[in-house]
């Protein structure tokens, strides 16, 4: 199977890809609106949150993909997420949409196709019509084939850096091109999607394949991190696909397979770097569960620790009180069993089948000081596993959401 | 139905409840080893953590109560848990056990009965068996009929203040009195009793009565409660009622009514305290959800209301951005209609049928900034109801819990 080369661009760095990110003042500094357009047309496939009470954006997004026909691309603001805003904010979103895809279509000459909408930020209020309508037309001014960088920035809420990745996959029919921008900070949970992440490429892919490649990314990587167990009534995950490349991923076989490893591992590199970025963060912590009944249960476990607030608290102090762990697995509803359950702090172990180890928690004080703690724990019942990412507690997540608001 | 009324003495209120509290070593400071004493032995029920991987106090208590005979009393330690300690640590609390049944019946020249155990405190470290031999036999010097007090101390752990109550309750057959003393601070979450609660009473109560009595007060008490939506390993709340009034209360009947009540007020008293003294905590919130399609469904939103560290982060900045109320009642699995949903901080509405009110986020400042605040979230479905009460997440939260072992 290819292997796949990291290069610069992100979601620019597939042919014919075009990108801008501009400021119109939803957000107190920086940029604030992006626009992401190929022209000619794309597939697309999105996953979006499991919230029940989503953003309109999520639902005029839905609405569009419904329709299985070709995008024109995604106008995205950060600041003011339309979520909570009755009657008028769907106007608003479908205004912008509509407004973006005008843009767009005039300045080529091209069809005009729908235009997909991402806005993140408070809930509650209604953004200012006006500032994004000046955004949308700074935005199509300044849009250009080097613009990943400016989206990526576009779309930040507190996060502290932008999110930008891209790889290049040499398949038989050619090279194939994924890159990919995501923002992520706060109210971080699995259960889809739970950030905005917009992944472009410039295989050919049917709008069957791009759902059926999309779903198994996102599990693997945006679905497997945690930074609050709160999940975003605004968040999407969205994959793009215009064909520029002139190579056909068709729903089976090798090409398709190393394309899916790239877009996993893109997703994975987006994923790890919203972990790195979250609100407060000063460590992050790779869990590792094995030996579960089944996968299932990996999950549960692995899931449980992640969002426990405890186990975040101790890692924010670098404290291998594993103990936290046992309590967090044991909450689960992963099946258990006290005698068989061994957990290591990077390669230290400090429980042993059941029984502490006579020195374990004073050798675990240096691997759980590290920026990237490693935990693995092995419940000692099958072949079950699962793997997950989560940030620390810190003082400064508190203070982050203590005062976002006012 | 007779009204209670509250009185002082805790869990030594009720007739013939010895109590007492005394340092043993197990904790920096202060007294860490509790008895509690009904030497001619009482009627005891108890409801345990849901954790599936529980100290060996839940293992031997469950064990012990599931032979249905009179127990003597209570011995607690606070400081260590006994969790994950291998058999080493069941030997540990079956000699606890034992030997506060030795002592107990060898004062009073009794039969010797079954002693409860309970253990709070780090989990993975087997508590120094010495010390708690030590402890018993001066506890047991320390027996007194006035040492409710010394008893609600001796299980605190990161608690600031003890939490004790009792209160009489006038019923046609005679006085009958309820106690209670209470641990909280953490690992709060519900999913039964998520702390350690021992209610003393002087009515008489058979098994059956006890267990059926206990599961409703817990259920509107200690289940309504979060801290930090962890499930500690430990936690149990024990009834024990001596008889020592000579008032039977019975299955059913308006003084199993007016007893049922007088429970449910001790019980919700004491998770109140909780709430109020946990840990890191600056502000309380009583969360009320109704017009829920179902009383299920309204919990499921108050929980996950009440569970979320967004919501509480604003708790904490004392900031009414209810946006992240939305989020969590929309991620919590109850039904919901974006149109039909009301909220209001204290008495300020702040989104009425799903639109925001014009000037709530500035009106609402006041009362979320109580040191109690009040919040209702009306999902305009149907009749189901639901009440929470939950904590804020502070930056000492975070202090606390990344300190807490080492």
């Amino acid at each position: 199977m290819p292997e796949h080369e990291w290069i610069d661009g992100g979601v620019t760095a597939p042919e014919g890809f075009y990108a801008s990110g501009v400021r119109c003042g939803l957000k107190e500094h920086g940029r604030d609106l992006g626009l992401l357009a190929s022209p000619a047309g794309c597939t697309a496939a999105g996953m979006f949150t499991s919230n029940s009470l989503p953003g309109w954006p999520v639902v005029l997004d839905k609405d569009i993909l419904e329709r299985h026909g070709p995008v024109a691309g995604v106008v995205a603001n950060s600041g003011v997420a339309n979520v909570a805003t009755g009657a008028e904010g769907l106007d608003l979103a479908k205004g912008m949409s509509a407004r973006a895809a005008a843009v767009i279509a005039a300045r080529w000459g091209a069809e005009e196709r729908p235009v997909l909408v991402a806005q993140t930020g408070v809930i509650g209020e209604v953004p200012d019509a006006e500032k994004i309508t000046r955004g949308i037309i700074e935005a199509d001014l300044a849009l250009g084939l080097d613009g990943g960088a400016d989206f990526a920035e576009a779309i930040m809420t507190t996060d502290t850096v932008p999110k930008s990745r891209a790889l290049r996959i040499d398949l038989d029919g050619g090279p194939v091109t994924i890159g990919g921008a995501a923002k992520g900070a706060g109210m971080i949970a699995p259960n889809m999607a739970t950030m905005l992440a917009f992944i472009t490429t410039d295989a050919s892919l049917s709008p069957d394949a791009a759902r059926a490649l999309l779903r198994p990314a996102v599990d693997g990587s945006f679905n497997r991190i945690s930074i609050d167990g709160d999940t975003s009534t605004s968040d999407m995950c969205l994959l793009l696909a215009n064909g520029k490349s002139g190579v056909p991923i068709d729903a089976d076989g090798p090409p398709a397979e190393a394309f899916a490893a790239g877009l996993a591992a893109l997703c994975q590199a987006l994923a790890v770097d919203l972990v790195r970025d979250a609100e407060g963060v000063t460590r992050v912590c790779r869990m590792e569960v094995t030996g579960a009944a089944s996968d299932g249960d990996a999950l549960l476990a692995a899931r449980s620790v992640a969002e426990s607030p405890l186990v975040k608290s101790a890692l924010f102090g670098g404290d291998p009180n594993w103990g936290r762990i046992w309590m967090a697995v044991g909450k689960s509803g992963a099946a258990t069993d006290p005698e068989r359950i061994s957990i290591h702090v990077g390669r230290v172990p400090v429980l042993e089948a059941g029984s502490p180890t006579s020195d374990g928690k004073r050798l675990a004080v240096g691997p759980m000081s590290q920026d990237e703690v490693a935990m693995t724990v092995d419940l000692g019942l099958g072949d079950g596993r699962a793997h997950y990412w989560f940030s620390d507690l810190s003082y400064d997540y508190v203070k982050i959401n203590a005062e976002y608001h006012t």
